[in-house]
């Protein structure tokens, strides 16, 4: 977590780090600023200090929200040596930032480069730092890097938030199907009390709206029916109306308005009735599932988890990336993974990512999954899971897992 | 325009680009591929030939809404590649992407790398690059770059949205005015038929309920009051209830719902009456926006226009970034910019940034503004224009520019 920082920057043997970044939204810089609206900060953190926000004079006010020591551009003089770098923008930053870095007391040594940044502009002041800057050797980690590592666990603050937007996120659901359920069946459609065809964009849009109401905002959620729901990463196509009898992966995972946490939870569900096929491989699914949360324990790899569920995949004659890595179905994607202020974070529940155990502050999914879109249809279940001070691993999705939305008058089944 | 892609990519000696990025919203990859909903996609393009979006199988679907062709990691040899590299992600990658610009037609050249990314992830890449290709040299333009140059100027569809979503804006900027108007004075503060103070947060929530029901999404609006309305990019304190007589900048600039075009524009306002030392600078402000649209010419340099203003603020003993660079009162921004997917793009209308020029399908803002946040007051007052095909300056922001809302009963003036 956040205290751990300098205690893993030893760990990650790194004297400093610098956060940079434009106008994107920028998690690390988010991580460590409190959700202050910048953008055009960049944090500078010496180990064994408090961190250094320096910002553009426009955003003085902003970026004294952070909580962190501030300081503006013109008054380290930043324009100064904008100038005798003959207006070279790359060149002023790289001067500017060994300035601060010397400034905050440090005269040599290994600096973490993190942040979100355009490709073209991380390089050429990477280039730059090279060329102009002998003092310090710049870093780039790859994962596990030294904020994979902190986030990988979440302290009491970061956990009263995530569960604020979990209790919201499943209100927001029951607000979906209390709506689909209130709906009439005309043919194989379901009909709103104008008699108009509801459609996956209706749907989303009343989603959107609750959110919004709950103070949440949505990042890009799925609702998918029949063969879009064999693809695990299709949206769901907005002109397509509600069908009786499709299975429908609904994947929600919303984040406090403005960036911030987000919670993750999938259902499917079929609106009145399920086919036989479908509720075939949702028991598997479910099963799955319960697998899952029975292979846990504290300190316990987390691969293991997705073994067990590979296992059982395979022993019900489901093809899985491990038995087959080029397969388009069955299970195609990991068991779960860490969700913070990025929707994927570690921990990684995966067979191909063996580093990571469970450890208490871990803030993960478990979402088993089954996909054949050549058959028309995919079922994923998602609850998200806390583990507890007490070694637990307690889910924080109260949401019901029923797959049928009953529909008045409807009982077919196939 | 995209249209120019090739065109530019010869003006700028490169061969191939590639667009890289993970899970950020990417300006570039969204510009090319029609807004898409791809979150592990790499675009690549040879000069003269269509871009191929390489995705991961579990975006196949999303991927092939881009229009571009569209091909998978798996299909393409990916983990075969993988498998060779011993697990190194960055090794993998570099010789996947040799591997496909290759496959593409070239077989050496200058290709650059664009998108939106960690900074140590793209750092880390790049010097595998570095290490393991020989075949070509990876390029990192800095500012313009090709797309900066290709997003200079919108085409008809671009243009078309963009004045869809001005329309919106302004409608939303209606609703605020309306609701505002209808309040009641109670002693300084305003308040509602509950007889409850009226809070900044309170409008946000109501601007970001009518921007969403008009399939818009809010990307960080400015409602700033009194001394906040100083510093131009405070965004306005929630719990702070709204009071007569104050000057609050009340910036908007939407975005299509999801990631999208943007429209961007700002009005002043003082609730009730305004007092004569806002009125003073809003006036001032007012002419200055007069001569910036009068100082236009097609093909004339869009520093002239900011030369032309900081004249004017200047003759009237407002100090600004000119006569005093580090000053933090007066003018302290440029006049303008470029707007698209990006709140800012190119072209700058400042006296810094000297080498662009108006050109037809230029979608630019105009937005003089004066700063005294240890009076306790800013005013800014901005319009969005377009370049027209027969060369004029056309504004696409319609709303009103009073001053005053008036409210009931009062009419006190200082």
């Amino acid at each position: 977590m956040r205290s751990d920082l300098d205690r893993l920057m030893e760990e990650n043997n790194l004297d400093a780090f610098i956060v940079a970044g434009g106008e994107e939204f920028n998690t690390v810089r988010y991580y460590l600023s409190n959700g202050a609206h910048i953008t055009h900060g960049t944090i500078f953190k010496v180990r064994g200090k408090d961190a250094l926000l320096v910002c553009n004079r426009m955003e003085l006010e902003e970026a004294q929200k952070s909580g962190l020591r501030v300081a503006t551009d013109v008054e380290l003089g930043y324009y100064d040596i904008f100038a005798k770098a003959e207006g070279n923008a790359q060149k002023a930053t790289a001067l500017f930032w060994s300035k601060i870095l010397s400034d905050e007391g440090l005269d040599k040594g290994r600096v973490g480069l993190y942040g979100t940044w355009q490709v073209n502009l991380t390089i050429a002041l990477y280039d730059m730092l090279f060329e102009e800057v002998d003092e310090y050797d710049f870093v780039a980690e790859t994962t596990p890097t030294l904020f994979d590592k902190a986030m990988l666990t979440k302290d009491a603050d970061e956990i009263r938030r995530i569960k604020s937007v979990a209790e919201r996120t499943s209100a927001v659901m029951q607000e979906a199907w209390d709506y689909i359920s209130g709906l009439t069946a005309d043919g194989d459609y379901l009909v709103n009390e104008d008699g108009e065809k509801v459609t996956i964009g209706d749907i989303k849009m009343l989603v959107r709206r609750e959110l919004m109401a709950r103070g949440l905002e949505d990042t890009g959620m799925i609702f998918a029916q029949g063969r879009d729901a064999g693809f695990p990463h299709s949206r769901g196509e907005a002109d397509m109306p509600l069908q009786l009898g499709k299975s429908i992966v609904f994947d929600l995972f919303p984040r406090e308005l403005g960036g911030g946490y987000h919670h993750d939870m999938t259902r499917t569900w079929c609106i009145g009735y399920a086919p036989v096929e479908v509720q075939a491989i949702y028991d598997t699914v479910m099963e799955a599932f319960d697998i899952s949360v029975e292979t846990y324990g504290l300190n316990k790899p987390t691969h293991l988890m997705q073994e067990a569920v590979l296992d059982y995949f395979e022993s019900k004659g489901h093809p899985t990336t491990r038995s087959d890595p080029k397969t388009m179905e069955g299970y195609i994607h990991s068991l779960g993974h860490g969700v913070g202020i990025d929707i994927h974070e570690r921990p990684s529940i995966s067979h191909v990512r063996r580093d990571d155990v469970f450890e208490v502050g871990n803030a993960v999914t478990i979402e088993p999954g089954l996909y054949y879109p050549d058959r028309g249809m995919g079922v994923r279940v998602e609850d998200f899971f806390i583990v507890e001070e007490s070694g637990e691993l307690i889910s924080i999705t109260p949401f019901r897992k029923d797959l049928v939305i009953p529909i008045d008058g409807v009982t077919r089944s196939e």
